[in-house]
């Protein structure tokens, strides 16, 4: 069987591996080149765009931000799974924040400005701490602004004033004081089957996931089923085919969704050593119309994310349980390098192994070890 | 870093599979023909094996047959990991046999025939059933011969008096009554580390692994440490750096080596699900110079080989933990297809998915699985 991944990152490189032992065969296309590539070693493969397209039984994406063009041919094919509305939701926080309205599930607070003379009316109405966030990538990565006291609103009138609102609009939103957040992540098949993995706990540092920990710590029955209420909700609306992750902040026992994202996802990589299925195999197994694999954590496990940071000490590999996955790009400031799984019996062990690799991951770059593993043992 | 791996077989994709994550990429040489092939998809590659030779920071080989010049290539580039005397005593029995008799470690008592003449005589010592082999692959298929009564030895007498015995001399070995077949891998490094996995228990049918499963039943603490003191005897006189497998007969509390194997072996491929470092794992950290990594069981596994068999139905990976490892490979008699690995927290469980299995998988390619479904509930 033959997959044709959109984007050819580290999560079509996880794809592919997924697939072998199944007999299913990723080739990865560069959105920017609509080269072909092989997904692992990036070579161009001797195969056209418009032939792998053809060729493919599956056609998939490993993130939302594919150009248009591309995803109406993917989807004009026939192939595309999941669909493109449900990869357009996941790429444009108004679609999205519309959906979970329509839906009615709880999300922040929120409105739409598509005029800066909206902006202090807005204020007004949603409070003092606010967040906006263009709709869509586009601003050359000022994506976000935030309110923090009325003397803000002043300089992000001036600063929102050169923007084409009308053409990318912002969300603007509360700015909830959530105790943590969470990800829930499932694979739907297109006859509705569905399987969910444990809530995960991730922690972000400076907009960026530094790690995962799965099953997130005290989370009781109600919560995941909240979450799976969710996921289920808005994967039936879509009727979603694949993996798809779902965000969110945790206020007491209340769920807020705070983002989707209609693929394979950076907290899902502990299931990578934690169940039987990965996500990138249930991922595989939903698009190709396969049985769903099991999805139960195996132990308590771990996910830190290695960003820009050279190749780390081979000596971590000697921690028992830690599994180093490397991606093999050159460095770049904030890029994700790899990922380092770690499996633990209970927390306090888990707590104990992200101790013992300080001594090779610097607090530089790994900012969140030391509280993650604190935490871990309290 | 890059691996040369000679042979580019499904040992060799199971390799390419397991370095990805560690940045280790293998390339494979198809030792018939000399092309650099991509060890999944098996493309030849746009590189000449004379540079890929150079470019490699280590070779190492997926099978002990690779022709003998070829072997002395990679031994001649000083990166030749196990080295050459390993792999060659893989391939002949009468090096292996004089290695065993040399370390003193328990076998089949046997003798080496290089004359016809000499058969009455051996027989006349060794006793009355006797299973000759060839020392090397090369009468075309026709490498095993059985004597279970007088006989049987005139026959035989014609048959070897056609072979070129001096080249191609046999061994003649004590055909003895063993309980079971077991078998201990384990890898070590240029230093001496090495690691053990637990023994596996194997069944064989007309001369083919059929089923694994690790760690065998009824292993006590005094047959591991035998297995490993053999192990540890031979990988150091050997120099071996590599994963080895030791193939073993069971008598009363006895072991007895049959065969050497100097590379990943079928027996293994359990520990891809069972264990955080699978054979594939430990063989690239071993002659990659990383750490070595745990070899525990998780759980109880079984290996089951599916051998001239096409794509089983998709349905059996619904059953948990049973995966799938299918090697993409023409359909061909007595040819090794794919495995599937099962995992379960004990051995009646184990049996149970065994049975559940067998809705999808015909006695007549799989032989063995009642008998091992039985065995296991016992």
């Amino acid at each position: 069987m033959q997959v044709l991944v959109y984007g050819a990152g580290q999560l079509a490189q996880m794809l592919y591996l997924a697939g072998v032992p199944m007999g299913i065969h990723c080739l990865a296309v560069d959105v920017g080149t609509r080269d072909i590539v092989h997904p692992v070693s990036k070579d161009v493969m001797p195969v056209s765009y418009t032939q792998a397209l053809a060729d493919a039984d599956v056609v998939t994406v490993e993130f939302e931000h594919v150009p248009d063009l591309l995803l109406a041919e993917a989807e004009a094919s026939g192939k595309l799974k999941p669909n493109y509305p449900s990869i357009a939701i996941g790429a444009d926080r108004v679609k999205e924040k519309n959906l979970l309205s329509r839906l009615d599930i709880a999300n922040c607070q929120y409105e739409i400005i598509t005029d800066v003379a909206q902006l202090t009316g807005i204020c007004q109405r949603l409070g003092e701490r606010i967040i906006l966030k263009a709709s869509r990538d586009g601003y050359d990565g000022y994506g976000q602004w935030r309110i923090k006291e009325p003397a803000d609103i002043t300089a992000l009138q001036t600063e929102l004033a050169e923007l084409d609102l009308h053409k990318v609009p912002l969300v603007a939103e509360v700015m909830v004081d959530f105790e943590r957040e969470l990800s829930i992540l499932g694979a739907r098949k297109e006859n509705g089957e569905m399987v969910f993995y444990p809530l995960a706990e991730n922690l972000h540092y400076q907009g960026q996931l530094h790690v995962s920990v799965a099953p997130a710590q005290n989370v009781n029955s109600d919560l995941q089923a909240q979450a799976e209420a969710y996921f289920r909700k808005i994967a039936d609306h879509l009727d979603f085919v694949g993996l798809l992750a779902v965000e969110l902040f945790q206020v007491g026992d209340q769920l807020l969704v705070n983002e989707l994202a209609p693929r394979v996802h950076n907290s899902g990589h502990w299931s990578m050593v934690g169940c039987d299925a990965s996500q990138f195999a249930n991922h595989l197994r939903a698009i190709c119309d396969l049985p769903l694999g099991d999805t139960h954590a195996r132990k308590v496990h771990a996910m830190l994310n290695v960003i820009a940071f050279d190749k780390p000490d081979k000596r971590l590999l000697a921690t028992p349980e830690v599994n180093l996955h490397w991606y093999d790009k050159g460095y770049r400031p904030k890029r994700k390098m790899g990922h380092i799984n770690l499996s633990a019996a209970n927390y306090t062990e888990l707590g104990q192994r992200i101790d013992s690799l300080r001594a090779y991951l610097p607090h530089s770059a790994f900012p969140c070890l030391a509280a993650t593993a604190k935490k871990l043992q309290a």
